[in-house]
């Protein structure tokens, strides 16, 4: 069994590192908010550090999943980051939803420090991180990827190898792009549904089984209806990472009108107080009558 | 078995006659032009009528499919229209994918004529119309229903009653208000991904199952880059059945962003010469590079 | 000096109508709410007619000024609508902002009718037909422009014959196409001030006299900064407008993606109450921190 | 008269370099490629320097005008950055259009240095620099301003003082989120215009005059009706101010729906190759039929 760090104990991280140590590693952990570390240990074991260079000396692999580029800048580059401290041939994942431009920075500064770094950005969201089910989209070598795949299957039913260093990032922006669109036509479409007096439920019978079918729609319907928002993909982290798209389309030269449309739309759901709420919050800029 | 009349063989009208003969009704077809009456009676048996009264005289029920509110004005109330030639207590149930207004028009003219009226819009396209696996989204009485359900079997995997008069073709815009985001959505994503040099059936593979899927991205990622759009549902009826939403809308109190602009792209793929080829040429107004 | 009619005496109408009884003629009106009819005729003098037709007897020039096409299919074309009753020769001038469909109509039926038409919308709003200083956009024969353009000098400072038949209403709609963008960025652009603490009026100084400066900047900045909206040109005149013009471009095929999605926000300012206040409060549904 | 020292000879800093050279102070410019600053000495006199840091020092002020926040960083603060190099009580003004983050960096970083800092964006374009009438929006210390103040107006018919560090870029943005609905409406408004075969001279001698009117429609109808763009203010230059308002309104919670889509079509001018033309340009991406 193999000796590995995990940096971030969110909602995404602390699940993730668990299936880690289920699978029998030796797990060390930490997390910036030194609680959430504790509490972690005292539920799974292993043992914490007090910064992410402390937490790395010596692993075999180092995970992180944070926020956003900044904070993994920080876990891994900065002062008391990993980097310094891993040991040569060591693998790097990054889970967090980050730009292509710091993987490929990361890969970079890998590379000079003879590690293997894999952008290892994820859908599935909390319960897929807690089941063990995640899908993740990956960037790197070959040889990062025959390091990184084994111990992923922890808790993943699906690890695509896309390309090299910054294509997982770049896959999970075609991930967001897609669901930007289909979000809110579902959010439009039960809206429309609502004001037009029909039984939503019949509606949904009707229309979820064709061409109108979309994740959201079918899982996002009922809830919707039920004004019920508290849980799921928070519209806080959707503009983070449509922020990330829009930004890799000028340099790409890709036009994403509705995903910058949709961007907009839950900068308004935010200042209705939606920001931790799912996404399908964005319904609640829809006028109802 | 019945004795049943259907105007408008068109892509979606002619299978479904042609279930309906094959489920051992005497049916009698007309089609504006006369031609394909004459080729769908030579391939299917059945009598063809010069004109909707003459077709619809002492027939049990009605069916049809044809283009918008003026074409189905046309083949009901208009002069030679079937409504003034049916006989009491038949029953008349339409496919066209049309307004809601023109449907509750419909039920009261019925109504005063002693018909049973059912508005009836499909989805499945013609795919699913030859298949015979229709969906189909109805309004109307429970006796309309009642008598209209065990024919409309003969052609489709799901039939909804949503409600009275109207609520099938309003049901239906909330179809295509679904779609209208998703299929845009999965277009800006795989042009996106084409920019960015991904490789696409592994980002497929990466993000179709999970909450990016769509029905449109299922089914249209590969044919879009492909460049293959000569199949589907037409950009022309699209148009067509936005602006029914649309002007919906303004009635109900909806607000469609996303389907208001997405009909605006629309226009801009008809003017690239998609008019009828399938929506997911819409990708066509979005840079490659 | 012409024995003259005039049809609607609404916000527009009334002070055109008085400025025609000014310059001498003598005005026969016609408002299907009678009351206004009498205001009018106790203020103005002239006399009233219980219908259109009633009203347009023997007149040598009949103005309207209603709401949408099916108002203006009412005072001219139905029972007791004045085309029927106009003689031989004479003018129609029609105000109303309405499709060009309709327009064309009226020019086709008048010439059957031997009348001379113009369709003749305006803008310059209430203040400028109490000012009598309106821009006419007309649409017509030279003969109708010749005759209808003495008469129409009483109340505006600006008429241009663009020209045939419809071309009048088609010119209004590239006067709404301006404002909704201009109008929406207007919004915007005071709301990021407003939301980055900036001082308006200083703002205002600063970005007014250059590229920046449109209509709506430079005249409903600082209404929109005091919330004041109880005046100027309604949201749901300018939905109707759109709708019109988007329902134009589906024909002409011209693409419209701000006019469409102005005139989803304008709904969504219509279900915050706004109907019946001027335009610039569509910056309502624009958050404020 | 003062020493002063102009860092960035390009379209706008050249021309506003000259006006100092000619209102009798000693100018010492810098540019990064240096043939530009030969050709400038060449012409208007003064000298230059091989750096940044080597042309300002001494200087009693110091003028900028380069691409964005990246280049502003470079010629200040990195190696051979001119703060370095400025003496104490010397004044920095920034002609930049960037980001208000970077405007407050730099007064901070300033306020360290004992050096007066205003961050002063221009609106007027090319032709308002050479004229030397350009509007100048400013954020700063009233101390700082009336350092400036003086020396600006040998080239701007317009000085605002907004607020503290950061309101002259942010001022801007405001500017800037103006334009974007005005031109784009002005192009739907003309393309609609063509594709509805309307004179469009008249139309515009019918619609300019009122609230139809925008900087962009009086200056750019013609124009854009001529098929002529190669002038004006580049589409490149306005994706640039358009992703820094949409940043900074990530932070102050403004929703930019226009401002954000009218980024993405410019996108997609780019992509017709219209990156270094006229933003008016953007009318090439609707039909024309
Ligand atoms: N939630 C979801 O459904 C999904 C999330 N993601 C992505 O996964 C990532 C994590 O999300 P999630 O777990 O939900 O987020 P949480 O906010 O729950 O957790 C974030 C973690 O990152 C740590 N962190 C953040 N910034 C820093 C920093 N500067 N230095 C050190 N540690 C830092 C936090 O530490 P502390 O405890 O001190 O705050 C915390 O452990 C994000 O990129 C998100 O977009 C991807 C798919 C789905
Ligand atoms: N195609 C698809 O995938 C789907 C289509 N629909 C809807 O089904 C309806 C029919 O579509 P589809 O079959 O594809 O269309 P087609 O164009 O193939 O057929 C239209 C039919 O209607 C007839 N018709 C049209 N106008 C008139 C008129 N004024 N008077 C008499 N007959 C008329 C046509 O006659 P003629 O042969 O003389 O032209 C033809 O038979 C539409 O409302 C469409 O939106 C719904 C779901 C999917
Ligand atoms: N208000 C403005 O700033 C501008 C308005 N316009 C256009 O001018 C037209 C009139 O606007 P405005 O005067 O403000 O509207 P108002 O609502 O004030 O007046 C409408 C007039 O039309 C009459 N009318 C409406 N429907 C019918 C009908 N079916 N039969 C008979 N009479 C009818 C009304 O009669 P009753 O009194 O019985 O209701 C009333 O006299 C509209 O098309 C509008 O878009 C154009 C430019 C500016």
């Amino acid at each position: 069994m193999a000796k590995l760090t995990f940096l971030g104990l969110g909602a995404m991280g602390a699940p993730i590192a668990r299936h880690l140590a289920g699978a029998g590693h030796d797990v060390t952990v930490y997390n910036r908010t030194r609680a959430k570390a504790e509490a972690w240990v005292d539920a799974h074991g292993g043992r914490l550090a007090p910064t992410p260079a402390a937490a790395a000396e010596d692993a075999d692999a180092v995970f992180s999943c944070v926020g956003a580029d900044g904070d993994l800048e920080a876990v891994t580059l900065r002062k008391d980051g990993c980097f310094a401290a891993m040991k040569k041939g060591a693998l790097f994942v990054d889970h967090t939803t980050a730009s292509a431009k710091i993987a490929r920075q990361l890969a970079v500064e890998g590379k000079d420090r003879g590690l293997l770094v894999v952008d290892a950005p994820v859908s599935g969201g909390q319960s897929g991180a807690e089941a063990g089910t995640l899908s993740i989209m990956c960037g790197g070598s070959d040889k990062a990827m025959a390091a990184a795949t084994p111990l992923m299957q922890a808790y993943s039913s699906r690890i695509v190898h896309i390309g090299g260093p910054g294509a997982g990032q770049t896959t999970k922006m075609v991930n967001q792009i897609c669901i930007a669109g289909a979000m809110q036509s579902a959010a439009e479409a039960l809206r429309f549904a609502q004001n037009a007096d029909l039984d939503l439920d019949k509606v949904f019978e009707a229309v979820s089984g064709g061409a109108a079918a979309s994740w959201y729609m079918l899982n996002r319907w009922k809830t919707m209806s039920e004004d019920s928002f508290d849980f799921g993909f928070a519209v806080d982290w959707m503009r983070k990472d449509l922020s990330i798209a829009i930004e890799e389309a000028r340099s790409n030269g890709a036009a994403l009108p509705f995903a910058a449309l949709a961007d907009q739309f839950y900068g308004e759901a935010q200042a209705l107080g939606c920001g931790r709420l799912d996404i399908s919050s964005v319904v609640k800029r829809l006028p109802k009558t």
